[in-house]
């Protein structure tokens, strides 16, 4: 029997949970299907179901039913789904409640205006057009932080936001135990000698084909067209209405073959997350992954462990050549796996490969931590951003727009986002490398164009959860040990060393 | 300067059309682009905007400013635009707050189940699966008209809703004086003899040249893609998000080419209208039409007096034989003009001629009203329906399919809906009339493919009003008369003399 306040409870958050869907629509046609001047009234509609979303959500007949669940779920099994959803609503409005709505609305007022001068910025290469903005955004971030409250550092209240329970000092600890690894790696590919050819990456493929053959690979994948669509989009994006609607977007560019296709293997990693969840999860606040980290581990396997695999393209190389023989006609699968594993040090984190990419997120992760802690002044962010690039990648940025100014999480108040990508490439290796150990013959099976089993496996052991779990418990229930980068590094040692020679 | 009170009212309004227009997207989504399986959670999320918009919409403060304001707009100009957004807030405020919510909800939860009864009743063609429902719906719009209140004939109240002030015993009149003008027409027609050459209609064009020819014609018409755009649906609709952003859609057959082009002229004459109202209305309650027939009267215009003119096909008969060469090779404009204007007595109203299609509504306005006096029994409609057919159209239907069933209004609980087909009919040669006198060379235009002229006419007296007359009164003012049947009657024999022989 459910308790009365519980039944309450979860139809209050089901209905917060459908406005925060129907603004997922909204901004679904906004990027795919919107004509060129419905932009001001979209806006104006986002604002007002988010409006009636917060207010909904930190109403006080919510926190009202908290309480008086309280005593309640102190002496309920913690793993029952429940439990979990009530540990979740009650964190979530904490921290809600804590930000006053007009901290909420300055934020909101200020980053709305330093998206369109990153825009500016960006295209002049100018940080300097930028920079204010950039200011009053970190003083906002340390009010949030500061009205959220943290113990340690004052990161900790910022990161929670994407990796829940994550506190800065393990972050740190982690960076730091990759860096030492990467930067020996990093040196032995460029001492290599090695030359990777890669002409034929940016010869021209018609993008209908390359449409269609990314089609094909999400359905081998074992996307659910029943339940999802791939649109186009400027910029490749995964978003969720329910566990039976989510829906994946790629771009189709003139060349560049391999961006369509990483961004299909990569968007529908993401979208198999939310596909495999539970229905009962649907219209609750579990319908989500563990953590933005999480959530990435299993786009990059996809995208990265199963999708710049030699096993892989074994299936596919054929494949693509068929729907490309004049493009592809002098290339051997051998050529194309290696120039799809060129390693090289780039300015463009998006752009980079497996092996520097954590390097670009470790220095915004430092930069980040110094503008909280107001040891880093903006000012000083370009050359700062310069000078480590050289030192951490070996490359020296020519200009701002490919140096400080590249990403867009800064414009908008995403402050303690970055980490999150790397725990997304760690976590990709540890649950891949225990699925190995249950499913021997995964590789092989990859060779065959089968991917049944490894999903099932991503399913049953990740995706059922939702967002029942903290990510620290989620890896320790799948993996049985706590994060840890060794197990990434050593799939970077070995994959490169059949490319590089021995590193 | 603005009154605080009525500053606050138009804020809290302009959040309604906000989630009112949300809606909308969220529909248009599922009608086009939807995965299969994404229903479920989109009438969650459907329901819950509703039931919002509906709260805030007849919560007490709007109660409140409303009698704030009461005095003040007593001595303010009426035909301004605060005093006309003023009397249609309080006109809907009054009429929403007296439906109980419980009374709401029993319509929402019968219509429901009784949509999907009607698609089975109709795919079986047996009325006697539907009755019970339609049982149902009727005793609840009768509690509907009783709760909401009325003067002279309970019908009054369903109209209401459709074509605001306008009453049945006007109605009644107005459809008298049809009948006994449309009768003798078509009798003269039948008896004509004319033999009209159809066989080319229902050749082979291919859908993506008919979509492709549909873009052109809505392109001549002024449609303007950067504020909207055409998309593929089951059935042809327009819908509106915001006067920057009206979206049309359309149906596109392996068979018949007329479908999709007279679908194009009516969604985009629904579509100029709402693109043709002022900006300051966006977010308000006036960004809608001054009825659903004046709506339709714009959408008829381009479809009938526009688009089934011999000067529009002088224009586009040979454009179109460019698109279809092959198809249309033994057909001249002549031929294809009366083909386009066949009359003939058929069953389906949706598929009506110009001439019998106001018999069809007129049989459903007379079954509407005897069903809410209780002076017609459910279980009596086939019979009724049938009978009426034979007398008023000399069509006797073979089965409750292209019979009773046909129409989904019902089942959704849309009484009192069908007259307004009529009077969209009846205004579009009213107000076509007047702009012929305005602009006596329009049909010259049509000739050479130009509308800018007839458009423009229609946005500045008509479109630009946006909701702010009810529909008598903008007739009034648009052409100086009150609704007249008789234009429509005269342009009907003048027209059909042209084809079928002195009327």
């Amino acid at each position: 029997m459910e308790l009365q306040a519980l039944k309450e409870l979860k139809t209050k958050v089901a209905e917060v949970i459908d406005i925060v869907h129907a603004i997922a629509v909204l901004e679904w046609d906004q990027q795919t299907y919107m004509p060129p001047r419905g932009g001001e009234a979209r806006a104006e509609q986002i604002a007002t179901l988010s409006k009636i979303a917060h207010e909904k959500f930190t109403s006080s007949e919510v926190g009202k039913l908290i309480a008086e669940l309280e005593p309640y779920f102190q002496n309920q099994d913690p793993e029952s789904d429940d439990a979990a959803l009530f540990r979740k609503v009650k964190r979530e409005y904490e921290k809600d409640t804590k930000l006053s709505p007009d901290l909420v609305a300055r934020i909101s007022r200020t980053t709305a205006l330093a998206r369109d001068k990153w825009v500016e910025a960006r295209k002049e290469s100018n940080f300097s057009i930028f920079a204010p903005y950039l200011t009053q955004i970190v003083d906002l971030m340390i009010e949030k932080a500061e009205s959220l409250g943290y113990e340690e550092s004052i990161y900790d209240a910022l990161v929670d936001d994407f990796e829940p329970g994550l506190k800065t000092s393990r972050i740190r600890a982690i960076f730091e135990e990759l860096r030492k690894g990467l930067v020996p790696i990093v040196q032995a590919i460029r001492e290599s000698g090695v030359e990777i050819r890669r002409d034929f990456l940016l010869r021209n493929y018609d993008p209908e084909k390359q449409y269609q053959f990314t089609l094909k690979i999400l359905e081998k994948m074992g996307y659910d067209f029943q339940r999802g669509r791939q649109d186009k989009t400027a910029h490749p994006f995964t978003t969720a209405f329910s566990v039976n609607d989510v829906r994946v977007t790629n771009r189709f560019k003139d060349t560049l073959i391999t961006s369509s296709i990483f961004s299909a293997l990569h968007e529908g990693g993401h979208a198999l997350y939310d596909l495999g969840m539970p229905e009962k999860f649907d219209r609750t606040i579990l319908m989500t992954g563990a953590s933005y980290g999480v959530h990435e581990s299993q786009s990059r396997t996809w995208e990265n462990i199963v999708g710049r695999s030699l096993h892989f393209w074994t299936y596919w190389f054929p494949r693509l050549k068929e729907f490309f023989p004049e493009q592809l006609q002098d290339v051997t699968l051998e050529e194309f796996y290696r120039a799809i594993n060129y390693v090289e040090p780039s300015p463009i984190r998006v752009e980079a490969d497996e092996v520097t990419y954590n390097l670009h997120t470790l220095l915004r992760f430092e930069l980040e931590v110094g503008l909280m802690e107001r040891k880093i002044k903006v000012q000083d962010l370009p050359q700062l951003w310069n000078a480590r690039m050289k030192e951490y990648i070996g490359y020296e940025p020519k200009n701002d727009a490919e140096g400080v100014l590249q990403d867009v999480h800064w414009s908008d108040g995403l402050f303690g986002y970055f980490p999150s990508y790397t725990i997304g490439n760690i976590l990709s290796v540890q649950f891949f490398k225990k699925a190995l150990e249950d499913i021997s013959d995964l590789y092989e099976q990859f060779a065959r164009g089968e991917y049944s089993a490894l999903r099932e496996w991503m399913r049953t052991h990740i995706h059922v959860h939702g967002g029942k779990y903290y990510p620290e418990e989620l890896i320790q229930l799948v993996v049985g040990e706590p994060m840890n980068p060794q197990p990434f590094l050593n799939y970077l040692r070995e994959k490169y060393s059949g490319i590089y020679g021995k590193i």
